[in-house]
């Protein structure tokens, strides 16, 4: 699985001197929309198609500190995905070191953005549907 | 003219131990929300009606250094109103020493959300622009 | 328990029209500090000690939305503390229609900023040490 | 001038379905960094020798917008430097179509961590001032 890297901003940076927690949360959606840009798709579509993915839930576990500059470098992964819900993990790593600063893990549910109710992604967009479940096969292989 | 107040919270300092220049422009944000609520308008009345208000330009000037935990009082003004564009002003001080922090202003336009025209507010919500209208003279009091 | 008032600013909100679930995080930042602050802590004195208090991990669960302008009502709890570790547990209600938006929980540690090896905060500061453990009496009154 | 690449994360769009204008001031900062990184300057060796770079004002202005997904093209450049005061240009395009979206500049100046009074970076850091000297007759160059 190849990582997407992002570079310490000093806007991140808090007076402690490490990046404030908060910002992790937004690197795994960079590292999301990298990841599956990657494999083909295009989150726009789906939002072009009236289907909105909210974040349900989220958790966050901080190993240590990334700092000013640093190369961070983050693995995302499918842990699971039924149709209705989704649900992503994430590792990011030191990228020089290969320290682990945190780990953690968002759920998703994909909704008709007029309805605002819940729904089948595979109704729609079989293709993504498709593309999901193989990356959920993928994870499941490296596990093995 | 009444202040707006906004307390610093930690994920808003660097590593320099000051809050991050970027901040500020927020806090802009916040404040003048705060001063139009105030004087009646209810901003997502004016998307209801169909209408945007981007920023055009914005400045920002540093005069001093806000810090965690500190108390800010930031106040707004409108610059000028033609009834096509308006402009801001605003100052950011410390509620305690009273010592000035940032000066500011910035731009905005009205477009029509769905051409991304521009629009004359007066024509679509004349109420509104009176309003806009009376803090500009309200300004010119003050300095007068 | 006082809630913690937070009025959405435009800059919170993303393209699906709520806020984006990101800012929740720094909301219970902000609510963290009013909390303690009107207990008698003074956050900025626990790092004039040499103390920092990173957070070890955090959770986050979205039950609805909050949009543009609603004024959100967040009430803050202590968890557990053992004088090593402390936990905050939060609740974000819409403070017009008390609809709960989102629930979630931070762990905290206690180091020393020189070492970043732990720390027992009783030992440095027990005033503090004394009230954190009373929020959390009155926190396992509440539940009674 | 070679160009810094930033892609459009969900969290930097707002309910115009834009991205926010106080973000652009946040490229900026992370443009800025890869300019003066790819050009030898290692910022972390500048706070080492106890030297701040804090910003004293900014402006920016919109020229349209970028969104969710686009590739966004950031070039810096040294507007001045006279060795107490630096100034950088920005502007940033949309990467596939070129169009310009925003430009902007800040200001800088240097700083003693401890007593907080200006300094000469050229006494301190001889070698960087050199670098900003070079990368401000490149830009003269290429105004030529």
């Amino acid at each position: 699985m190849s990582a997407y890297f992002h570079r310490v901003v000093y806007y991140e940076t808090d007076q402690m001197g490490i990046v404030h927690h908060s910002n992790y949360i937004r690197w795994f959606e960079e590292a999301r929309d990298a990841y599956v840009r990657e494999h083909g798709i295009d989150y726009r579509r789906i939002e072009a198609n009236g289907i909105l993915m909210p974040v349900t839930d989220l958790k966050c576990d901080y190993k240590s500190a990334a700092k000013y500059w640093d190369l961070a470098a983050i693995t995302v992964c499918v842990l699971s995905f039924n149709g209705v819900r989704l649900r992503y993990g994430y590792e990011v790593r030191n990228a020089e070191t290969g320290a682990l600063v945190v780990t953690g893990e968002t759920g998703h549910c994909f909704i008709d953005a007029g309805t605002r109710r819940p729904l089948i992604l595979k109704k729609y967009m079989p293709d993504y549907a498709g593309i999901l479940l193989e990356l959920l096969a993928q994870k499941d292989g490296d596990r093995a």
